[in-house]
């Protein structure tokens, strides 16, 4: 991890107005450590600190630990550049509004240099309007409308997550493979359609129809330089006298 | 919901390898629901149906109800054109790999038309190998590597979600191709394997490490259902005894 993304995540607090159920607290620390971040803060938990919150957050009890608990948002916003409510639903009269992928860029931007915050609401009613106009912007995460209740916890993974993704500075792929080069790769495809002409798979009368297909095939494969050697020597050895 | 995205995700179905927590079972349907998935398979759980899972599930029972159990992996993924593994860690000698996101993108181009899958596995130790094995592609949930353990449900959150936003902003494939369903594939697999054992080309110490050496190959290239009968075709036709 990288000392900029790690920075970064460093200054995002999530806040956790009124939570009602304490595995919620837990789980919802489980998934801020999974993508890196650390600081909580609880405005009036009704159950705060519990076994049940612990025994949900697995190994991120160090997270529970440092939780602050506060009497009131305004408290627990305290000193941050910025604060992001989160919610399931667009409001008439508020903040300004967007989805969770544009928030999520926008908070990590000014994260890079100071404390920012994602608040979220009770598992019941949500943030208050009074709770909304105390943040600068309003997030949704785009779901069913038909079935949009997302859970406490599976909230603030998917904006954790999206959080770290706006973080990380495009991520190297895995790691590059041993690409065949070009004439590896003809002598391959050479080796193949006299192995084909000899039992006669191939169609005399065109040739070069069933030899694009199986290009195509491997070209879409994008053979390593092995895997060349391990389908010559599968020619090979399929064209030896079965053994008795 | 535009009726091509409810197509999309109809098209997507997840798949839990021997889950131990009900209640996990519960939320990853809440999960699915709210962002527009509805096929739910279990392999082999150890707890289902219970009430537990009822109660995580909120208003998701209905997934609940049509979810299907199955003895095997491979009885979950029949009939799915493509299976994607989701595992929090990258491996050495498998399936393609990508992140999240881009695995989404590129399941959802698949599901504009025909059935794919999301393997997940069991809370404690994930996927197995065998399990990757009968899977196309293998993707993570990018992570903070100190603390890479998503909750289950919290992981098919993560997936469901990058789903729904996939299929919101992904055009159909230009010309979707006719892919190999999972049964086709696994014929492949086990006719190129008995020619080979055959010839002797096998190493009969460590059979397993060139099957999927050649299973990684074709994963990557994705295979239609018409060249994997003329692959057939081939292996049939080099047996065959050479012409004088």
């Amino acid at each position: 991890m990288s000392d900029a993304l790690k920075k970064s995540l460093a200054n995002v607090r999530i806040v956790l107005c009124e939570p009602h159920h304490a595995g919620n607290i837990g789980a919802a620390a489980r998934a801020m450590k999974t993508m890196g971040l650390s600081r909580l803060a609880l405005v009036t938990p009704r159950d705060f600190p519990s076994d049940e919150a612990s025994r949900r957050a697995s190994r991120a009890t160090d997270i529970l630990d440092a939780a602050i608990v506060c009497e009131t948002l305004s408290d627990a916003l305290s000193g941050a550049a910025f604060a992001l409510a989160c919610s399931a639903r667009t409001r008439e009269l508020a903040v300004p509004q967007t989805d969770a992928r544009h928030a999520a860029a926008r908070l990590i931007e000014i994260a890079h240099t100071q404390p920012v915050a994602l608040v979220f609401g009770n598992e019941t009613y949500g943030l208050t309007t009074g709770h909304v106009n105390l943040c600068q912007l309003l997030a949704t995460i785009p779901a069913n409308p038909d079935y949009a209740s997302l859970n406490l916890a599976a909230a603030v993974q998917v904006f954790a997550y999206e959080l770290r993704q706006a973080a990380m500075s495009g991520a190297p792929e895995s790691k590059p493979r041993k690409l065949a080069g070009h004439d590896e790769l003809e002598g391959f495809y050479a080796h193949l359609e006299s192995a084909l002409a000899e039992t006669g798979y191939l169609n005399p009368e065109q040739p070069k129809k069933l030899m694009q297909r199986l290009r195509r095939l491997y070209a879409r494969a994008e053979l390593e330089r092995e895997e060349v050697n391990i389908l010559r020597g599968i020619i090979r050895t399929l064209r030896q006298p079965k053994k008795s």
